[in-house]
């Protein structure tokens, strides 16, 4: 949650929660000084199960959201989000997702799989989740997001990982899905936005080459990032070198990502994240 | 502070200091799992000027302490503690630590800086500040802390920087400032613990080296650790090479120790370091 | 290659290749200036196709090597080594590699996983990778080791690479295969030799936890360090915290072990290792 | 020494050294397979006390030069070079620097300091070297720049390191000492070219900050880099925590940086930097 920035607020909402019986299990808060933002998160225990998240809901809007214009989300420990995978060629993400996945180290389930590309299937068979290839072309573009948001909306997916998917989503993926849609971009952003950034940085001579992964918005790789990571490379290292360690990057970025949003340790605001620990 | 891990610690704290008029700025908490031990960090702001820090202490020691069993610091904010730099013969973490103490970014002051060897005298002296030669044998070592226990309460030193300071302390001194002695050790911990680090990491032949900066406790090198970090190496390094490297490493994990203790960001518990954000 | 130093060997060696009709394409030396021995690494083209790996190996020894008293081993580039996986419980290594495997990344060949548990067999059968259950009891453990070696010298193994394997190999099997066996131990070595080192580095209160690749010797986790790696960690991570971190540390400094090994970028000497460019 | 790779070259190298009676103690060689380019550095000892460094240099013209079309430099070990050290206001490399100057850590010369403020030269002033005042207006820009050369000129200087000197230097400058001008950047470039890039980088809300160190090109923040480094943040940190933690990295990074350069392990063709190791 957060709001403007005011006298009492964590006395207020810590009360509100120990005067429903909740006992606080975690509780940490920012404040965005130039912008004068109070940013909070905080986890809750209830004792008496007839207290439901819905009467919580209710409560807390009429009480203290209204009192302090507090804009806020809620979620119920224990409920597996639903995650859709789209991927196009390049498997090394595939594979470290799904063997974190099958190995229980991801809290979430992957309903399906989705492609533009056949060649990745036998792989997401032999891990037996169901795939779907939904080919994009210039003509078809528009019919295969239809069917992008059937097979998601069908499945009631709560967010979408672009695993090195090789196409640009459409603006109305990105409605639908409002800081949901998690990339990995295979640069250090902001340096080397766009396509080959491995190239770019193999001329440019840098010493360090890096990965992120972000939110998708509609302006390209610019969306709030939410976890980078680097390495170093030298003169010695060749173009597909630097493709090779980079992917090592992307793999632990891109699933570092992931957790953080499923353990709901991501807050997004101006375009920016806050990282909860 | 911290206590035993209990319902309502947080509502009942943010509660006390919001009904005697104080503003939580900053609140974090940690809950250690296996000992069930609450920890707290938090930051607040007092309108009123007529309430004192002295006030304070009592009402929260007569009220929520007895109630919780709580053990607990309280610091006045905007008061420099007063850092006495012990040194012996190497150089780079003494400038290290003047150039930032000219440039304003330490927050806290350096009555004096004392050493068992007469090196270091010149830098200090350019430095203006007041240099204490009180040379140690293994005859004059009782006199010598003597001395020391002298010049450090005069001056009423707040807390003691070891900056390669190439004397054991002594248990007294150790007993007069619990955690509150800084040491610099030249490895990533509990790597290489004792003399001639750099040495056995050669040796050794790790890919990687470090520093380690603790709290000075009986034991050698083995005191709550408040801050590491490492760099890698190969084996084109020779020992002095590895000397090298290392001394940047000391000198940034010395100063990051240095900021954390100043800033009161360090909690310690059962010989580890809790390290607010 | 490598020998005492002496002046003119690298003209000598160099002169030598190209009398010879061989181009040189890599050349990289090293000197110990502290055991006075020279090391040098090199790759050479010959175009003559009838000029053999043999021919040259004897022409080599019989002058060079016997006037210089060299130790040397020469590889034809282009034949992939084989390699044998020894795993037990856990999966993450078994993913990466095999993923990596699949993905064309490893130059190497796996003509069977060996384990002596059956847990792993269903990831392994998916890969569709011959899969051998040798499991170790106290009294079977004689037996089960004559079975290994059956089956390392029936697939003509080159090294064999120890994926989180839970049992320690016998002195039979490290004779037999000298810095050819690589081990992933997790701890920031030699810090935390033995069982349970994230336990270990909790309880010690590290901020920085580490992984470590090296060749088996005789000695527990003594053997040459090929290569290590690091990641921060802070209070507020539990133990299996440090345990899911760690495996991301695992993973990628056992498949860069591997990568250098089989790349021939390994040469060892007194117990460390030179990693060439 | 570069050149079109060919056949041969490192024997007939190695071999005219040898001939000439020297001693090769480093050879390190790099093909630039994109470029076809083959890049060496080689230290050699000659005992021949008569064989001087200019007979040697004509030798070698005459024959390999010709021969292959070598580009090529040669140095005379244990000749300090000159360098002079640009500054403004900051004040944390200036302390590095010349702390590392006296501690004998840095083999070279600092025949003078130049500013275009007078506020560091107190500081200077403390390590007893000359110091400089050019102050640059708009108006006097051509006037200071030809003072500067004058000073440059008189004090033989080989290179120049602007550490955190907040002038553009002129093309002239630029043209007289071609890659010997070694900037900081205050980013991980290309990320954040300019003007407050910390600023930039707390905007646009990245994990990773930065620094560079480059020779200075006739475009603005483009030139060759020398050497990069990074560090984490997160949203706790504002502008003024990049700043600070940012200073440690400049520090760094341009110390690196002086030390390959003055070690002679640069090479830049392309744009781009070899280091050698």
């Amino acid at each position: 949650m957060y709001c403007k920035d005011r006298s009492n607020i964590i006395a207020s909402i810590t009360n509100f929660i120990a005067n429903n019986g909740g006992n606080i299990v975690y509780i940490d808060q920012h404040v965005d000084r130039e912008q004068d933002i109070f940013f909070m998160r905080l986890e809750s225990e209830f004792e008496d199960d007839s207290f439901s998240i819905e009467d919580f809901k209710i409560l807390f809007k009429n009480t203290l959201v209204d009192q302090f214009k507090i804009k806020w989300r809620i979620y119920a420990s224990g409920i597996k989000p639903k995650m859709a995978l789209f991927v196009s060629k390049y498997d090394h993400c595939l594979y470290d997702i799904l063997g974190r996945y099958n190995s229980g180290e991801l809290f979430l389930e992957i309903p399906f799989i989705l492609s533009n590309h056949l060649d990745l299937k036998p792989i997401v068979d032999s891990f037996k989740i169901p795939f779907y290839h939904i080919p994009v072309t210039k003509d078809t573009k528009k019919e295969a997001e239809q069917k992008q948001l059937e097979l998601l909306t069908s499945h009631n997916i709560d967010f979408i990982v672009l695993a090195r998917y090789m196409q640009i989503v459409s603006e109305t993926l990105i409605d639908k899905y409002p800081n949901k849609i998690i990339n990995i971009h295979h640069s250090f952003l902001p340096a080397f936005v766009g396509a080959k950034p491995y190239h770019s940085a193999y001329k440019r001579g840098v010493k360090i080459i890096g990965a992120t992964s972000h939110y998708v918005t509609e302006e390209l790789d610019a969306g709030p990032i939410i976890e980078q990571d680097v390495t170093r490379v030298s003169h010695t290292h060749s173009i597909d070198d630097l493709i090779s360690k980079g992917r090592d990057l992307e793999k632990i970025v891109l699933a570092n990502a992931i957790k953080l949003h499923t353990n709901r340790k991501v807050m997004v605001y101006n375009n920016k994240t806050l990282i909860f620990s």
